[in-house]
């Protein structure tokens, strides 16, 4: 579970799909659950984005993770590896096969991209009081498109691509406000649809596999967060 | 072919696939293009968008434009509005059917998008130095993947999606160059993939037809980018 920073060698090519990922990276937790919802049997470096190692930028120009690689074939880009998995591994479907309901999920991860991941990263050293009340109203369009569309999960009656992607930053509130001792609520009947939602991914089993295999937990979230604040980033927090 | 604005009111639904665009938008003529080739039978609508009627948020809250309309179901979002036009008519193919080949003709979206349309839009009123060489730049980039590929099209033996989105883009920088007087030129030579790809999307008989049905040629474009830099946005040039 060692990190590969600045100086490792470029691990040997692995016979099954590789996932380069971060540990406390949201992009990367969303792409880690689909893969285990998928039954797909991958392996996983984890790159320490902070001090990172100068062959990744042979891998994705961009310097960024997560990044699929399957044999010769690399694919970077969060949305773009969430289509590239749904193509490769169809047997377990992620995503709509109707196109206006796939074009509807894909215009909810556009906004959620626009309007949420931004401000929460941002709240992680600046929790001002409007960073907050942005971060909430957010989430009470999200609460009222839960309710519009009546079903357990934003993917029907299991999670899909939408549900994993959301949890992958939602997740991070519980931590953010721990570390910085953070008291806001939202309000359970005002937002009753996304703590409804929230309830039953908090018990998906994908979500508490990835939890197991790369020991995230409030705890180490909350210790990652206080030390990303205090100016020199733990990566190995928890481990 | 009259433009609607602020005030007019919002027009009755048609029988056929419907786009909402503007004249002058290069997001919606690579829309236009892609329903020209899949051979689509469309009505459009032109929204002004310098003065925009007020029913334009309740179709798209962004209040952006290319907007598709299909019956009840309406999609915004340029990029995946293509995925839903190759779902919904999948007849003629204008994306890959290879899952990798399709990722990395999203990636090339995702690059050009990021790079090079942002740069383009700023040199509208900012042709400065340094904004020119940076679109060169990207260009050579282009023309770098274009060689790679070996192929007449980014799309193979004729324009993909990522072709029209493309040259969207680029052909723009006529208009840009006679509007402002400037007299860069990329090399014929350092350039020679990219300038053989210009050559033939220049002839595609689907940008053509565009051409004509909405009146867009170098001189109204022209006209029209004058009237921006002027400060007055002649929507109406060329008509």
């Amino acid at each position: 579970m060692s990190l590969l920073s600045k100086g490792s060698p470029r691990p040997a090519k692995s016979s099954k799909p590789r996932l380069y990922t971060a540990r406390f990276d949201p992009y990367s937790a969303g792409i880690r659950f689909l893969l285990n919802k998928k039954g797909v049997d991958y392996d996983f470096v984890y790159i320490n984005m902070q001090d990172k190692p100068e062959w990744l930028a042979d891998i994705n120009p961009a310097g960024q993770i997560p990044i699929m690689e399957i044999g010769d074939e690399i694919v970077c880009e969060t949305i773009v590896i969430y289509d590239y998995l749904e193509d490769k591994f169809p047997q377990v479907k992620t995503q709509p096969t109707d196109p206006y309901l796939k074009a509807k999920d894909k215009i909810f991860i556009d906004h959620t991209k626009e309007y949420l991941t931004g401000k929460i990263t941002s709240m992680v050293k600046n929790p001002t009081q409007e960073n907050i009340e942005y971060v909430c109203s957010v989430l009470k369009s999200i609460n009222k498109i839960m309710g519009e569309r009546g079903t357990d999960f934003l993917g029907g009656t299991s999670p899909n691509f939408v549900d994993y992607y959301l949890w992958g930053w939602v997740e991070l509130l519980s931590a953010l406000k721990a570390a910085h001792e953070l008291s806001f609520e939202l309000d359970k009947d005002e937002y009753k649809h996304y703590w409804a939602w929230v309830m039953k991914m908090d018990k998906d089993q994908h979500i508490n596999n990835d939890r197991e295999t790369h020991k995230l937990n409030l705890k180490c979230r909350t210790a990652f967060f206080k030390s990303v604040i205090n100016g020199s980033p733990d990566v190995n927090a928890g481990l």
